[in-house]
């Protein structure tokens, strides 16, 4: 993990938000591979998760809304951890954690094995509830009635917008709403990297039914089974993933089924994604809540019901951590340790990079990239050993190189390198697009 | 613009936030057309000012950084609004609005007016500064250290991490640093639709170059032309654009040039983005207020210097409605009144709408939608009259409609029709890729 991190900084994936401010816990940046990829990523989702479907519909809503709400979602009154303060070393803990969390003044015991030593228990502050959601307030007074949150998930809105997107839509149940957008966690500790950060992206989809018979159960198993296929088809290795169906006691009182795929890092399985069956909670509440009619009347059969929902619910940076530690591979060529990203070729930040032997040779090579350049994420370098930049653009997971070397002045010919394979093979320049094309498309 | 609104919230572009809760002042949410038409101008503008350019990266920074980031910008000293309330009818106002805004008890009034009128200017309490920045605490402690911002503008971060992109990227001075992302400000007086939001989106790139010499005009010249020329290539009349350069007293004291690109609005000529010569004035305060070296090292001429930057900045909203404003049209078709959107074929939410004449025909249609559906954002629709869907598929601005009758289980021929002219003409279905990849390509 350690090495995945260095590398994520090193060449420009992941960089700590504000680092020359001394950082800001919690928060990250993207540069400019992490950007590309995690848009090759949300792009990757959207079009199998909308484009390709003609029953699911995007949204886009903004990251403050209407306080009210979090007040019917339950998030204003129960999303929250347990905290303990320690009056000796002023650390703030959730409770949840002190008998596992290493004691800041003395690691070598744990919270509550400090506390209790030092002493007594006592010297622990009772738990008390902390809300996890950031708190702002919207307009030119500071009052309890202007207060509203930063989204702790993107699926609220998809249910106060539900009847608005269906009628405009046109769409008939059963139908999806997905989006990709930002929401905001005040986690007490933020840790592994982008795993749990206190700002993140998630891509999230409710897909309505009848709340009635087996469609439930149908569509929960239909959907299960796509998300777990879209993380293989993401390149993902379905060695390390894993389905986890909760048991019945991890389940809310309203849900009747949930399954998370995990995927096996290496500070162990953890949640990458959950499918949850929700029966019809969520629109219910925001009726109860708004005094709106929120339920859906079916032209065949005239019968009128509040839908039940299918929820697919993800991260795009634990995804992208996934993909990272995923494909993070380090092997041996010609006797010399090598490190590569076997990314897949469809979400590589970049695709090709054009690399002329030498400088002398760096125009024809330009124009040969600046004809693929509208079509792909191409790179050129110029700079250092050929050997060199192959580890380069092994190490940032780009699958291919072309090389022109002053062979290629006289046959029209170039090399092209596999990055897994190392394998190289000379292509006829007016070939290199019909020959890409197999690779990409 | 009352018609281009309820043509927006009734096909689905844009609704209200929280509608059911009574909606939030300054807040949208994007609908299923909406989300799209605003993810494709999202693309072109990274397609034009990162992918195909091989001086400019991009990047992706977290919406809330370190607090000491708004310091040494200058934001939380200074970015603020003038305000007064009213204490007869307790209304809150720009104080540079109050001679013009219309008292919300006595709308023939001006709040000024109104003032002076019933008793006096008294009434209205003294001038005091509003930061239109929304605050939020990070972590479980809410006091001074935990203060953090929501950001007004993506660029800060460019700066801040200047060092480590140019470092990873090996990027040389001149080169660009891009980024696409949300920003809040917690306007006084929300208005003109999605033009001015609380929260919004915005695209904003900073160009570093040498602080000395001729090199500032050159590149503030160059990015003028080519920003102009951005909203011509994504459609927008040009007739309806204008630059306009600020003239000196606008500057702020270490700028050197700032133009706006301006679209002629129903409510007035008004700011689409700024293009701006800011000398080396941000990467200076950033290194004041952390201590840390930002400056360059030329290679080539031993020089080591702060580049100065040209800054180019304009929100995603803004340029949507645009987009929405210059595309509405109203036209008449065989004496018929018509409603359409003349978007841009590459930027149309829906680019071809695949319909059977006859819901009996839907089968075979559908499979050449499926054909096409992988490669343009396609719509199927059967219901309604053809001439009712030709009519619903023009006011969402779908360029092209093919229609499949009886006759094309004949000839093997659909209709192709074109929006804006409704111009008709029969299409060989295995001529159909072709000719449809002469419109989009």
């Amino acid at each position: 993990m350690e090495k995945l991190v260095s590398l994520a900084k090193r060449r420009g994936f992941i960089f700590q938000s504000s680092e020359i401010y001394g950082g800001i816990n919690g928060f990250w940046d993207y540069g400019p591979l992490g950007v590309e990829l995690k848009n090759n990523i949300k792009n990757f989702w959207w079009q199998k998760m909308v484009r390709d479907r003609s029953n699911v519909v995007g949204v886009d809503t903004s990251i403050i809304c209407h306080p009210q709400t979090w007040v019917s979602s339950g998030h204003v009154k129960s999303f929250s951890d347990p905290l303990v303060d320690c009056r000796v070393c002023k650390g703030r803990f959730r409770a949840d954690h002190i008998s596992t969390l290493p004691c800041p003044n003395k690691p070598s015991l744990s919270v509550e094995a400090c506390a209790v030593e030092k002493k007594g228990e006592g010297e622990l502050t009772e738990i008390r509830q902390f809300n996890l959601m950031f708190e702002t307030f919207v307009g030119a007074v500071k009052d309890d009635s202007a207060r509203a949150y930063l989204r702790p998930e993107t699926c609220q809105s998809i249910f106060t917008q539900f009847k608005n997107i269906q009628t405009v839509s046109r769409q008939k149940i059963p139908f999806g709403i997905a989006q990709i957008g930002k929401s905001f966690r005040n986690e007490v500790t933020p840790r592994n990297f982008i795993f749990r950060s206190r700002e993140f992206e998630q891509m999230e989809m409710e897909f309505f039914i009848k709340p009635e018979g087996d469609e439930g159960q149908k569509w929960y198993e239909y959907w299960v089974d796509q998300r777990f296929q879209w993380f293989i088809d993401l390149g993902i290795r379905a060695s390390h993933l894993r389905k986890r169906p909760h048991d019945p006691d991890e389940l809310a009182h309203y849900a009747q089924g949930c399954t998370d795929v995990e995927y096996e890092f290496p500070f162990g399985f953890s949640e990458l994604e959950g499918i949850a069956n929700r029966s019809n909670y969520d629109l219910t509440q925001h009726i109860k809540g708004s005094g709106k009619d929120l339920s859906y009347f079916d032209d065949q059969t005239k019968e009128k019901f509040v839908p039940a929902v299918i929820e697919t619910s993800l991260g795009v940076d634990r995804t992208l951590l996934t993909v990272l530690a995923d494909a993070f591979t380090e092997d041996e060529i010609g006797g010399e340790a090598r490190t590569l990203l076997k990314l897949s070729p469809h979400i590589a930040p970049i695709k090709i990079a054009f690399l002329p032997l030498s400088k002398k040779l760096a125009e024809p090579v330009e124009r040969i990239e600046e004809k693929f350049r509208k079509k792909y994420a191409t790179d050129f370098d110029a700079v250092g050993s050929i050997g060199k930049r192959y580890r380069r653009y092994d190490e940032i997971g780009t699958p291919i190189c072309v090389t022109y070397d002053f062979q290629s002045e006289e046959d029209h010919q170039v090399t092209v390198r596999h990055r897994d394979t190392t394998h190289q093979e000379r292509v006829a320049i007016d070939q290199l697009e019909s020959y890409l094309e197999k690779i990409f498309c």
